[in-house]
């Protein structure tokens, strides 16, 4: 019950917002980083452990990450994909300089085979203002 | 002044939920699409008009489509990554077979080189609730 309503809670706030407005074309563009991630299989959930605490951290300690979100590729779970948005570029430099950030890093250099990172230009960047679940 | 407040509003939804709490592990998951397109270069700004108009017409439509976000590499501007977030799978068919969809399929076919749809799992969907903007 307690996971439910926290469930509930979080995408409720998640789609409160106004629908289909371009974040991007505002004044205040934040910065998108996408990461592509090769994980060692044998010691994947080790990592998971390690980057779920580290976003947590991230999440509630510096108001400028908005949002990270961590995905893993059904064809193939070691493959881990992020999306990240940051208040701005500077936001993004912080985070990285962040003692939980370099606690992560040094967790998991042992875990991690291969890291791409992609600077992006975000073009729309759409949330939902529907409260349907 | 308009667009700021606007941006604020929706910046500030985002924002105000719980911090930390792993979606992913929750009973109900959401369903996470990536999509990777290269965009003929000569078709880019009519591309991203049509594309843009298809992202808020979901979102403002469809309360299964729960943020859906566009950005264009800044090593290529021509590659674009969508990283989309549904209530569910089922959410995700509505969605590709809705009326706005279709006419965007429609509309782009032309203009897209290449796509690549990735299927996910989420490990944790993590969003601020700090209202910094």
């Amino acid at each position: 019950m307690a996971e439910r309503s926290l469930l509930g809670v979080v995408l409720g706030a998640l789609m409160l917002s106004l629908s289909g407005v371009n974040l991007a074309a505002e004044s205040q563009t934040p910065f998108v980083r996408i990461a592509e991630l090769e994980i060692d299989p044998a010691q994947l959930e080790k990592y998971k452990a390690a980057v779920k605490e580290e976003m947590e951290t991230s999440i509630r300690l510096e108001p400028g990450v908005l949002a990270i979100y961590s995905v893993a590729l059904k064809e193939d779970p070691s493959q881990l994909r992020f999306f990240e948005i940051y208040k701005d570029e500077a936001a993004y430099h912080a985070h990285i300089a962040s003692a939980h950030f370099r606690k992560y890093v040094e967790t998991t250099k042992g875990m991690i085979r291969s890291r791409k990172l992609l600077d992006t230009v975000p073009i729309q960047l759409s949330v939902s203002r529907h409260p349907s679940l």
